[in-house]
């Protein structure tokens, strides 16, 4: 990048340091927001040391980072969202970049609409395969920026595209958003049946039939179908479903271990998401039997056991015919 | 089922004894014909100690098993399929059910195509995520069966589906039969990246642009869309590109370390198939990048690494462009 880019990166968790790492690998200036003095220092630590490249800096005071920063990049839980977009609203960016999985209300409403409807400045959303571990080990990785505004997607495209992060643009910003909470419903499943040694055909028949219900969804909620087979959608799925690598994943296998959902740590936010998807489904009468097997186990009404094992016998139709809601 | 149905399964392997047992388990009488005598004494082992079920026999001498069976099963590997059919022909079953995943020449030819031409039964296939050992292990599978003539597919689907064994019907043998074999050359892929540690989110990335590139030619070659994005398509590549259960996914990583192709041990379709794949893309001009980057590697013309790195850095356009051929 010729000129030294300024940017806030909302949100220090993994993959807030994350994004800010590949903003700063392109010469970015990057300034963290985090919400508590330690975590900054944290941070800040792992600059001086090399974890992390410098042009980083965190601060728990955000008004000065938000207002110097040309583009934002929203990398907080859904449950802090609000609030952060609150606290911003101060300042005016030329452009944010919302990096949050998950959905606001039943109507699949998601943090890059929330921040449209609150900041009136182009919101693009990036979304992919994108386990933030890897990509702080260097390790090859592609995604997608999703916009309405083709101007936009090519900045935030500019911004962080990479030797090893490879970033696609795209026109369908409700389909990346709705497919970028609604997948980590599946991945909680994933997690239930690993954790409970269902084997690898199990889960891939999982993930097949969650692919073709996060497809009924995301095309009823205005997604393009092409979205659903692309990085932002099957690819995404089987990443998040892969493994240890996912707080979804992990949080599916507690639930397994019979974990109540409020008991696991740290975010994971498919337990919040199940609610939003399983009503959705309800209300727009959309067959969703994963969706509703996971509501279930997360609000404590069945056992992860048993709500796989009533999924698995699941009446056979043709693969294809119309399920009943 | 009611009467004890007569089936032959053509070929003792993993895959082979994997049908048999779920035969077995609906109270069919399943004699297995292999070649040598004394895979069949393994197998009469296996039963006896109670390792398979009652009602699977073995025999060297496939005559009077082929010719006293309603059902035939094809469990042979590809390169074994001519010689086993040209075999069989004395006699004639009711119905065939091919289970070889691979094909016999550059049009995609399948196993049971050459079991349509040579034996003029109904011939239907069986397909899906169903990694041998786990249908062994009992663990729950999905399938589906396919083919032009329902009520070859109905009796099929009888013969095999029980609680841990769902099996789906379709009408489309060619798109499942074109996927089975060409999945594999995705998971050569899938174990080279995994044996160079590129991580969830390359292979996540490679399965993606992997199910677009194998929903291209089977498409092309006659397929349903939507077979593509079900249990015989994403479903069998995620499960054969998971790990080391995928006899392919192993042949990859043996690749990557090094092994030329005609040393690693075993069957392993997808180094057979990976030239009738990447030939009928360039005979009918579809972008397969990762089908000429695998048949480069089992060629040994390129390495792994470089093979893999090259398709990592192809030049970056829309995520649904036309691909150059």
């Amino acid at each position: 990048m010729s000129d030294a880019a300024r940017f806030a990166v909302i949100g220090g968790g993994a993959w807030g340091t994350a994004l800010a790492r590949l903003l700063a690998q392109r010469g970015g200036e990057v300034a963290i927001t985090v919400r508590r003095a330690e975590r900054a220092a944290e941070i800040a630590a792992a600059v001086e040391r090399g974890a992390l490249p410098t042009g980083i800096t965190a601060t728990a005071t955000a008004a000065e980072a938000l207002r110097s920063a040309a583009i934002w990049v929203l990398a907080v839980p859904v449950a802090g969202a609000d609030e952060a977009i609150a606290a911003a609203a101060g300042s005016t960016p030329d452009l944010i970049v919302n990096g949050a999985k998950g959905f606001l209300d039943d109507t699949l409403r998601s943090v890059a609409d929330l921040a449209r409807e609150r900041l009136r400045v182009p919101v693009v959303t990036l979304s992919g395969p994108n386990l933030s571990d890897e990509i702080h080990a260097g390790l090859p990785t592609a995604a997608v920026v999703a916009g309405d505004d083709p101007n936009a997607v090519a900045r935030a495209q500019t911004a962080f595209a990479q030797a090893n992060f490879r970033v696609y643009p795209s026109d369908d910003p409700r389909g990346v958003e709705v497919l970028g909470g609604a997948k980590n419903v599946i991945a909680l499943a994933a997690g239930m049946s690993d954790a409970l040694g269902l084997g690898t055909n199990a889960k891939a028949t999982l993930l097949t039939r969650g692919l073709a219900e996060l497809t009924r969804i995301a095309r009823h909620a205005g997604a393009q179908e092409r979205t659903c087979f692309g990085l932002a959608g099957v690819g995404d799925l089987i990443a998040t479903c892969s493994g240890s690598g996912s707080r979804n994943h992990r949080a599916g296998a507690a639930l397994a271990q019979g974990t109540a959902a409020n008991a696991i740590p740290g975010t994971h936010e498919g337990t919040r998401a199940v609610a939003h998807v399983a009503a959705y489904a309800r209300r727009h009468d959309l067959a969703a039997p994963i969706a509703k097997a996971v509501e279930a186990v997360v609000s404590g009404r069945a056992s992860a056991a048993t709500a796989l094992a009533t999924l698995l016998a699941r009446p056979i139709r043709g693969e294809w015919c119309a399920e009943p809601a």
